[in-house]
């Protein structure tokens, strides 16, 4: 197979390794910047580079856009003009609805790979696949090629793909900010001394406070629809568990604390 | 020193492990349940059983009380009642305010050692004490124990601990129950298959979701008024993010991202 990478920074330079070693492809880049395109040739993760998209992604069998998310929607319908009639296009962006609507062609799959901060970045991962309209062969192609770099492709539609992303995601990423600031706010100056050193729970729960604004900002504004009734559920959901603390209902507390463990259960087994 | 430990449970157990292996003390223990005193005896957590709060007090220089929160408040007074003059008293709950109202004694410090699950369960952890109207020097007799723990004795008032509390360890157990409810609620049967093997956000911000309810029924309940203002802060703000999401303002939420990433490496440094 012929693959084609615009952008190939950390992700896309990660699917030029895999597909060469893994896949045993022919991998071509793009970059806008020359750097990014000069140091991704030196680390092998692409075989050749190519000065312009419309070079990259000729004679390609597939393409994979890695653009940030903000650029997304244009840079896949730069590709799609550029590709032939049976090249299958996909990308690589965190949000998947807005770009459906965007590149409703037959040769367009969108994808989301759950890439872990591994040696083999997407051995294992669950690699989100929406089909929208695209020819079932060109889908079977794609697949066969994931399945190669050790991915798990999972078809979803982009709706189903966006709420879900906005709550186990996208939401906890909101709290965790919340939850700093809350904290921040309480020990301000004097008092942050008796932070414990030692606070797991707050270490945790915060984790991915502050990620990277440059890639967040965008991910909250692609999904701006889903996130905000996440956010509408949990005020609501947040009310109920208020109401039974005020209440003082120490069964229903209970209750609602082991049903929590029992969902945790099902849902991370 | 002579010490006593009113319910050797894992947390008095491990006190009294640390009195007698890091602090030299001889321990005297009870628990109303026989098995665990028994059980400890043989660990050697405690070097002599006692068979009632009285006996096990009786000449005690110090006395950890490591009764269930609910319990709490009843068996530090029964310990008062029985102590000398020149006792100390202190417990190891996770709330304080409402225990620095019931056992107001110049003999009373309150304590909560933030414990980690590693083989010295307190070496290096933050032991809060609440003074109250404590005398100093039995306040220095504590901390020279605990210190010999590899315990870091930290002072504060009742209520800033039980604020502090409220905001780094009982709303994030909060959220963590309630995002997992909303996730389940979501992916419901079919759906669930969805859910990524690998997600590492969801995973890290749940961790603590359903935690034991036996302890942490309790915590809520006895934390209640510090917890519902966090609520009411915590809705406040999501609201605030919401209305910049809604609005679609991205560099606002730029700003909040970036005051989330200098915050959290404010507090946790």
């Amino acid at each position: 197979l012929k693959v084609a990478i615009l952008g190939v920074g950390l992700i896309g330079g990660s699917i030029g390794l895999a597909a060469g070693r893994r896949g045993g492809t022919h991998v071509r880049g793009y970059d806008p910047d020359g750097q990014v395109r000069a140091r991704a040739l030196e680390l092998g993760a692409i075989d050749a580079q190519a000065p312009d998209v419309a070079s990259a992604v000729a004679g390609a069998d597939v393409v994979f856009v890695a653009a940030p998310v903000g650029a997304l929607a244009e840079v896949v319908r730069l590709a799609l003009d550029c590709a032939g009639p049976d090249c299958v296009v996909s990308d690589v962006g965190s949000t998947k609805r807005l770009l459906a609507d965007a590149a409703a062609d037959e040769r367009f799959i969108g994808g989301h790979p759950l890439e872990h901060a591994r040696a083999d970045l997407f051995d294992g991962a669950t690699w989100y696949l929406t089909l929208g309209s695209a020819r079932p062969a060109l889908y079977e192609r794609l697949q066969g090629l994931l399945r190669s770099f050790g991915a798990q492709p999972t078809p979803i539609d982009a709706d189903t793909h966006d709420r879900l992303m906005a709550c186990v995601s996208h939401l906890p990423h909101v709290l965790a900010n919340l939850l700093v600031a809350q904290a921040a706010s309480l020990l301000g100056g004097e008092e942050a001394r008796l932070l414990p050193a030692v606070g797991p729970s707050f270490r945790d729960a915060t984790r991915v406070a502050g990620a990277n604004s440059a890639i967040w900002t965008d991910i909250y504004m692609s999904n701006r629809d889903a996130l905000l009734l996440c956010i509408d559920e949990l005020t609501r959901r947040l009310g109920e568990t208020r109401a039974m603390l005020q209440a003082g209902d120490a069964a229903a507390l209970s209750e609602w604390n082991e049903r929590a463990r029992a969902d945790r259960g099902v849902l991370l087994r």
